[in-house]
């Protein structure tokens, strides 16, 4: 316990010739990344003038050395799947994304290179999705790196997407390809063949799907990180309904299908994927499959809620339940 | 590393029956701590119309036991400093608080009454200055408790307090009083005596200076953290001028005078305080301690920036430089 004082924030004086190396190493790799919101990292807070008549949509997300990433993992892609996660939380609620704030605690002796492959990870993202850093933290920590990412983003006043608001008769909608996430896990774990690296790249930098909604044309909304299954149920529960799905149209990619059919329930209920989990009534599914082409992203119908309470059901192609692994069936 | 899916956020289903542990965690914990916004920890994100032609302040802060708090400090005090010392930038920066989000990790077997204790201790403090809990995310961890804390306040545009700013002429004034973080410290690690224990609840308990400052009222201002004599000269360096202060003009609290004249120095570079450190000129002193006696907060001049460049230097009633320690001179 050493008091603040041996505790840089990332506010510090623009000068860093004579300061510690925890100030030299904020203005190094953090000051590029801030945004004029961030006051140059030089003052004590941010200040942003939300755009006007916009509501705002705020997310966190932590990650922890030895839970979420390998120690050895490269830092460019911890820093990028930090600030990803967070932006795919916006993606779902149909925000836009203004920023960002970021707590990082690493422990003494920390290679300055992996802070320097943090940052140009982060760089590389904040250029492609077009945000600024507003602020942060630095402290040591006697434990693994943790990391914490808040992300700001603004959406039309009611227009942020819900969990809530699924209703029976609205069909079941998945962006991209879905179970790349588990799959890429157990290929980084050495434990499935991943000849082209395609899984374990799914798995490392999940890809936000930003810009495919906008106001009334979903009903409800989340992304997939539980796993489809879980979090297809947690839109049933948030409306009171039920759901079934059709194994056969869960859209799987090439590398997921060459995995075989044996790893379709750990596609189904593993988490990572970072696609979207929407809802939307038929009338609207024109619109939502006419936005999808629009922005490129790749979209699929795969089942319908009903009024039932009986949580989940994924079917066959002859409506039987499929089994998803050693003694559970498909009732969530 | 066990994927996503062992990992609740704070944005889970309502219903908890049946949930894995943390879930419940959350929900009996953390979503009474929750305000509208937050949308009862049930969705991705939380919703947040800001105040109409405000702007935003955004500030973060990481605490990792062991190195800001002892992993036996009472948790409820843990909660409270988190809340508090975020609280206090928003204080320096004139900002009215909006509400905070929040990153936990703990490991695995962190005893429920810890986040009891915790959630406690915000509580408390959201209900002392009327804020609530918009968001969250909680995790695991192989290390100690990591946590941070993002706060959002709102400002009139343009009426944010900053770093630079100050002028030559404008008077040096600190609220409170300074060094009982430094010597509370001290008490809490039995190196120095504090019968009453009003050291110790200092540095557990830092008081925000909300309510004081409004545009115009400064012309720059911070909260003193890293110590008096560094943060004046991080004012200096922001504004490219010097300072100078009147040792005996600096506040101590009966607690810190008792300790000792051997402890100045100490109470003049120790950090923790959470006490404002304000510029202001000559015109603006009457307005200054007008809303200083209109809030109860005590306020002190303690000295004069000047347009030299040599930093700070601290001053006997004669005028001489006061040495603050071994081998150190009050030149920062």
């Amino acid at each position: 316990m050493t008091g603040e004082e041996a505790e840089p924030t990332m506010a510090e004086p623009a000068g860093t010739d004579g300061l510690p190396g925890e100030f030299a190493l904020i203005a190094r790799y953090f000051r590029p990344l801030a945004g004029p919101a961030a006051l140059g990292l030089a003052d004590d807070a941010a200040l942003l003038a939300p755009p006007p008549g916009r509501d705002l949509v705020l997310t966190v997300d932590a990650m922890v050395a030895g839970v979420h990433f390998l120690p050895d993992d490269p830092p460019e892609l911890v820093g990028r799947k930090l600030l990803r996660v967070n932006l795919s939380d916006l993606a779902a609620k149909g925000a836009v994304p203004l920023g960002y704030l970021l707590a990082v605690s690493a422990p003494r002796g920390t290679p300055e290179t992996w802070f320097a492959g943090f940052a140009a990870g982060l760089a590389a993202d904040q250029a492609s999705f077009a945000i600024p850093l507003l602020g942060g933290d630095t402290t040591s920590t006697p434990g693994p790196i943790a990391l914490s990412l808040t992300a700001i983003g603004h959406v039309a006043p009611g227009g942020m997407v819900r969990r809530a608001g699924a209703r029976a008769g609205d069909g079941v909608f998945v962006t991209g390809t879905i179970g790349d996430g588990a799959l890429g896990l157990l290929a980084a774990q050495g434990r499935l063949a991943d000849p082209t690296g395609f899984l374990r790249d799914r798995y490392r930098l999940p890809q936000p799907r930003l810009g495919l909604l906008r106001p009334g044309l979903v009903s409800a909304g989340m992304d997939v990180s539980d796993g489809l299954v879980q979090d297809l149920g947690h839109l049933c529960r948030a409306a009171g309904i039920g759901a079934r799905i059709e194994a056969a149209r869960v859209p799987l990619s090439p590398a997921a299908r060459a995995a075989g059919a044996d790893h379709l329930p750990t596609c189904l209920t593993g988490g990572d994927d970072y696609e979207l989990l929407l809802a939307a009534p038929p009338a609207a599914e024109p619109a939502l499959f006419a936005a999808a082409r629009a922005t490129g992203i790749p979209l699929t119908r795969i089942g319908v809620f009903h009024s039932g309470s009986g949580g989940v059901i994924v079917e066959d192609v002859d409506g039987t339940p499929v089994s998803l692994g050693a003694g559970g069936w498909s009732h969530f």
